[in-house]
C-alpha cells in the first residue's frame, strides 16, 4: 500500500467526488501517528471543513442482544432505496482488563457492507477511549466530506461510550427489547437524558410486553420531561423500519435551530478534548524517559508517594517550579 | 475553621495518632486546590507514607436497590466489633449531563457514623471522574496512616467508576439481588473480570431464586476460570454478614504475595495517572486566556476544525512546534 500522504491535492479532489479508495486513504492518514502524517491530516481536516456538517448524525446505543446489527443493516439498506450514502461507525470502548476486541464488522452487516453506497467503519485498534472517539469525529468529516449523507455512530458495550458517542451526533436511538427489565435500569442511570428516540425491537416476538415496556418508557420521560420518543419495530421483519426514518427527517426539521447550537456547543468540547490529548503527547515528547523510568519505579516499590513521583518528573521536564500563585 | 495548614507538624503527629479532627483537616489539605497547600500536602503524603499499606482496601460495586447502605452498614458494625477501625469512602461519578449528586452518606449510614471507630466521608464535590479517584486514593492513605484497618471504597453509578475502585483496592465485592437477571448482564459486560466475591443480598425474600442466581454466577466465574466466590447474605438480618469478614480474612492471607504486587501495579498505574492530570493543570497555568477563548470560538464557529485549534493554541503556549518525528 502506497503511503498515504503521496498524491495529497489529487486525494482532496478524489475525496470529494465520493471515491471509496479516496476516503479509505483519507482515514488512513487521519488516523497516522507519525507527525508528517499528522501535519498533513491536519491540514486536509482544514480543507475539508466547508465540505462537512450535511450529513445527519445519528448515534446508536443498545443492551447486547437488542439487535443492534440487524437494526444497523435493515435500516442503512432502507437509507439507500431513499437514494441516501449511508456510512456505519463503531465506537468499542472494550474493557480495560482484557483488551480492545474489534469486531468483525462486515459479516455482522453482511448485505449492508457490499452496496457501494454504504461505508462501515470498524473502531480502530483498543486505546483510551477519548483518543479512539477523537479519530471518530475526524473520520465522520471525511464521511461527510465524501458525500455521505447520514452518518450512524454505533456504541459497542457499556459505560462513558453513551455519552461520547452522544458528544458527536445529532441524535440519539436506543435499541432494548420488549422484556426491558435491565435496559429500562440503564434508561433510568443517565442515558434517559441522551436518548431522543428509542426503538424497542423484536416487538414480534412478545406483543404485549412490547407495549408495556413502551408504556414504562414513555412515562418514565415524561418524568424527566424530555420529549423522546419511544417506537416498536422489528428490524429481522423489517417492520417499523420506514417509519424510523420518517420520524428522524420530521425531528431535523423541527430541531434545526437547536441542532446549530448543539454542533456549536460539540466544536467547542472538542477544542477541549483535542487539547488535553495534544498536550499530553507534547509532554511524551519532552519527557527523558529515563528519569520516567526511574521515578515510575520508585511509586511502584512504594519509596515514593506516586503524585509526589509525577511532581518530580513535571518539574524535572520543565526545568523549573511552574505552578503559580492562584489566590 | 482555621486553614488547614497551620501546625502542620502537629497535624501529622495527631494524624498518626487517630485524631479525627486532624484526619479531617488533612482530608481538607489533601483537596485544596491552592498551590502551597498542594505543596504542603505532597510533603505530608511523602511523610505519611511509611505508615500507610496496612489496611485491607475493599471495593464495594452494586446495582441500585442491591442495598449497599445497608451491607456496609451492618459490615462496618460488625467489624467494629472485632476491635476493628472502619473508613468508608464513596466515589460518586455522577450523571456527564445532570452533573454530580452528592449523597447523604451520614444519612445512609446512620448508626455506623455515630461511632468513634468508624469514620465516612462522601465523595467530593463532582469533577473528572479520575480527578475525584485521585483523591479518593489520597484520603485513603491518610485514614491508614489514621490506624483505620478496613477501608471500604464504595462506587455509586455504573461504567468505569468500577475499573477506577478495582484500581485502588486489595478485593472487590459486588451486590446483587436473588432475581439478579440484569446484575448478571452486568457481571458478563467486563465486570466479571473485577470481581473477587458476589454477595447475593436479601435472600431471605426469595431464597430459591437466590440459590438459582449463586448456581448461575458459579457457572459463569467457572467459565471466565476465575477463583471469585459467591455469598449469600441478608444485610438487613444480619445473615452472614460473620462469614464475609472471614472469608476476607482467608482471602487476604492466600492471596498475600499476589497482594504485594497487585498494589506495586496499582502504584505504578497511578503514578501515570497523576502525572496525566498534573501535565494538563501545568499547562491551563501556562496558557494564554485569551488567546484559549478566541481558538475556542472559533472551533465553536466552525471557522476553525478543533483539532486545528488545539494545535494552534499548543504551538503558541510552548513558541515553537514541538512534535519531533518518530520514524
Amino acid at each position: 500500500m502506497p503511503s498515504p500522504d503521496l498524491h495529497r491535492p489529487d486525494l482532496f479532489a478524489q475525496l470529494l467526488q465520493g471515491n471509496r479508495r479516496a476516503l479509505a486513504r483519507t482515514i488512513t492518514l487521519l488516523e497516522s501517528r507519525k507527525p508528517e502524517h499528522q501535519e498533513q491530516a491536519r491540514a486536509l481536516l482544514q480543507q475539508l471543513l466547508p465540505y462537512t456538517g450535511k450529513a445527519l448524525r445519528i448515534g446508536i446505543s443498545g443492551t447486547p442482544g437488542a439487535g443492534k446489527s440487524t437494526f444497523i443493516e435493515a435500516f442503512g439498506l432502507h437509507l439507500i432505496q431513499q437514494n441516501l450514502k449511508v456510512a456505519v461507525l463503531t465506537i468499542d470502548p472494550s474493557s480495560g482488563v482484557s483488551g480492545g476486541s474489534i469486531l468483525a464488522d462486515k459479516t455482522r452487516m453482511e448485505k449492508l457492507s457490499s452496496r457501494p453506497e454504504a461505508f462501515i467503519r470498524p473502531s480502530p485498534s483498543a486505546g483510551v477511549l477519548g483518543g479512539v472517539a477523537l479519530h471518530t469525529r475526524e473520520v465522520m468529516l471525511a464521511c461527510e466530506a465524501a458525500g455521505f449523507e447520514v452518518i450512524l455512530i454505533e456504541t459497542v458495550g457499556v459505560g462513558q461510550s453513551e455519552t461520547l458517542v452522544s458528544s458527536l451526533t445529532d441524535v440519539f436511538l436506543m435499541l432494548t427489547l420488549p422484556n426491558a427489565g435491565d435496559d429500562l435500569q440503564a434508561v433510568k442511570r443517565g442515558i434517559l437524558e441522551l436518548v431522543d428516540l428509542v426503538l424497542i425491537n423484536k416487538t414480534d416476538l412478545l406483543p404485549e410486553k412490547a407495549n408495556l415496556t413502551q408504556v414504562q418508557l414513555e412515562s418514565a420521560f415524561r418524568l424527566q420531561k424530555t420529549a423522546a420518543k419511544v417506537l416498536q419495530i422489528s428490524a429481522l421483519q423489517g417492520k417499523g423500519i420506514a417509519q424510523v426514518w420518517e420520524h428522524l427527517k420530521l425531528w431535523r426539521e423541527k430541531h434545526a435551530a437547536d441542532l446549530l447550537h448543539k454542533r456549536q456547543d460539540q466544536q467547542a468540547a472538542w477544542f477541549e478534548e483535542h487539547l488535553k490529548q495534544l498536550v499530553w503527547l507534547h509532554f511524551q515528547a519532552q519527557v527523558n524517559p529515563q528519569k520516567r523510568e526511574a521515578l515510575r519505579q520508585q511509586a511502584r516499590t512504594g519509596t515514593m508517594d506516586p503524585l509526589n513521583a509525577a511532581h518530580l518528573l513535571l518539574e524535572d521536564t520543565h526545568g523549573e517550579k511552574h505552578f503559580p500563585e492562584d489566590h
